[in-house]
């Protein structure tokens, strides 16, 4: 919990000087004043969250958490929940979607063992951070004890610091996890006071009455828990999942070290919930990459406050919305630095 | 004319076999069915494209074409003519927004010289395909001979056979010329019948006063002229330019030689509406980048057909949207080719 309170107590406001140049750059570039759009947007705010008038990506990380989640129990979904090793097995051997998407965009990944159901074979490119072999079955009681909600949190922060002190310049968020949509839907609903009907979509394929019975889980789990809306540990605690915990963690140490984070779907928008809950500054260093096609990924976005970059009707998770946002985020960026002012270029400037 | 007759005879339906086998693939995957929405869809079509069932992305280029417009002479930006020219001095020196992004995905980048109103001096990069020292004024009668609209088309046509015969296997479209959001809107209205205030934006930033003189600019352009909505040449030389006929040209040739072409914003927009009335069937070979902020450009997809990938509230040209664009075909095709089949992979499927 010290670890955790230290972090919150250290993310700062952004910095409004480095924004400002950033701005006035922008304005002086080759090209009419706020012609490349949000390219432009996102370079400003990287700007200020790196708190440089000409900030820098060159480290890129991709960092994707595993976790099993009790509620399969329950039947809510097309997948076993042995497909969460099977898949992080697949990433491990960079078959992924994942995989093909930050080679593309030049991202090292970070596989992380939030709380797989099963131990996996090591691997030098999966650090474990096992919480427990899955959470507990949050129509039962109680995904996970609080201690456990803290320790995922811990977990994130330490992943992202040690990635950090590797250098680090932006980081993309990523999950895998079955059953996941569930309790991110479960976090959505505790903590907006959304109803379980507006926040639950289809996941990896639910068909009508699959949503339906996903949507009567969710319900369940509210009633059987409780959780209180005003705190977001005991939101994770209740319906959360470890993986959902560590990405919060990620988020809330990522901020504390002035790196942007873009985050990824439906399941980064839950952890990112929890973080900015938890320490409300945090919001201005998330960068929203897309906008999923699952159902209440839009509503929370939009009750997130932040704006995606792009809609691709894409709802994979593992961080391949993300990974496209890092490109995007490095435009920004790129163009920001790289092009020639009016002056540097010899060209006339419109009225 | 041959040329261009020959070209657009050569253009070919996609190919249906090459499409079913990547849709097949795309399904094998280790990702629910579609899960990568449009990243799966514009891989199915370059595969329809280049037909082959695993299409390949390693030879990508820019083509940007630079020309300039006799309307400028009604005053009806904020630029002056001769920013086209230092605009392209800009691109020689690697120091504009199109640089910048062609760099960070990849794509080299060929400048064409379509109908500059000066001279430029010899660079290896630029490729002289001057039709005239810029168009007429199209308020005064038409803006090009039709000999002058076939040999931009053909020009568009040969550069792209050269960048074809070096190895191309996606092409990215973009435009540089002072007065040419006019011109575009001239051309979308003539073959649209849409009226000149649906199809007139601001350009790269006309105030209230200034759109509505551009309106009436496009209207007298229209009543002197008469283009024929039925006759696309004849609408490029009556109120088109140069080098929007040397990027329908380079569509038309993409389409003959099987390449996807990545078309920018609203110019390259109107390039496509000239292209695709001259040969329908280029249709299908055209992958829209972005919806840029330019009034019209919405709905000139729309009339097209075209679905954009990605909408940035971007406005600049130069084929910086195309950028990007290909950077998310470049996802698309590499998800399909390097993911690991279910079996591959050994991961169980979903119900």
């Amino acid at each position: 919990m010290d670890l955790l309170n230290r972090i919150i107590a250290n993310i700062k406001p952004l910095d409004e000087k480095a924004m400002a140049e950033a701005r006035t750059r922008q304005d002086q570039l080759t090209k009419p004043a706020g012609s490349l759009g949000r390219l432009e947007e996102v370079s400003i705010r990287i700007a200020g969250i790196q708190g440089k008038g000409k900030p820098q990506i060159k480290n890129k990380a991709m960092i994707t958490m595993a976790g099993d989640h009790g509620v399969v129990d329950e039947k809510i979904g097309n997948w076993p929940r042995e497909v969460t090793a099977q898949m992080v097995e697949n990433f491990l051997h960079g078959g992924a979607g994942i995989n093909v998407l930050s080679r593309q965009v030049g991202a090292r990944i970070v596989f992380v063992d939030m709380g797989i159901a099963s131990d996996m074979k090591p691997d030098k490119q999966l650090i474990v951070k096992k919480v427990a072999y899955g959470t507990k079955n949050m129509c039962l009681g109680p995904a996970m004890t609080p201690e456990q909600a803290v320790k995922a949190l811990e977990a994130g922060i330490e992943i992202l610091n040690a990635e950090a002190d590797k250098g680090l310049d932006i980081v993309g968020t990523g999950d895998m996890g079955i059953g996941n949509t569930t309790a991110s839907s479960a976090i959505f609903t505790a903590l907006s006071g959304k109803t379980a009907e507006q926040v639950t979509g289809r996941g990896t394929g639910a068909s009508d009455d699959q949503l339906k019975h996903k949507i009567d889980v969710i319900k369940r789990a509210m009633a059987v828990n409780k959780p209180d809306p005003h705190n977001a540990l005991d939101v994770l605690a209740k319906v959360g999942g470890f993986e959902i915990g560590g990405l919060a963690g990620v988020m809330l140490g990522a901020a504390a070290r002035h790196i942007p984070v873009v985050i990824d779907g439906f399941i980064s928008g839950a952890a990112a919930l929890i973080a900015t809950r938890l320490a409300p500054k945090a919001k201005e260093y998330i960068i929203a990459a897309h906008c999923s096609a699952e159902a209440g990924h839009a509503a929370m976005l939009e009750y997130l406050g932040l704006k995606p970059l792009v809609t691709l009707e894409m709802r994979l998770g593992e961080g391949t919305g993300a990974a496209l946002g890092l490109f995007i985020a490095e435009a920004g960026v790129r163009t920001l630095n790289e092009m020639a002012t009016f002056t540097e270029a010899g060209v006339s400037e419109g009225e």
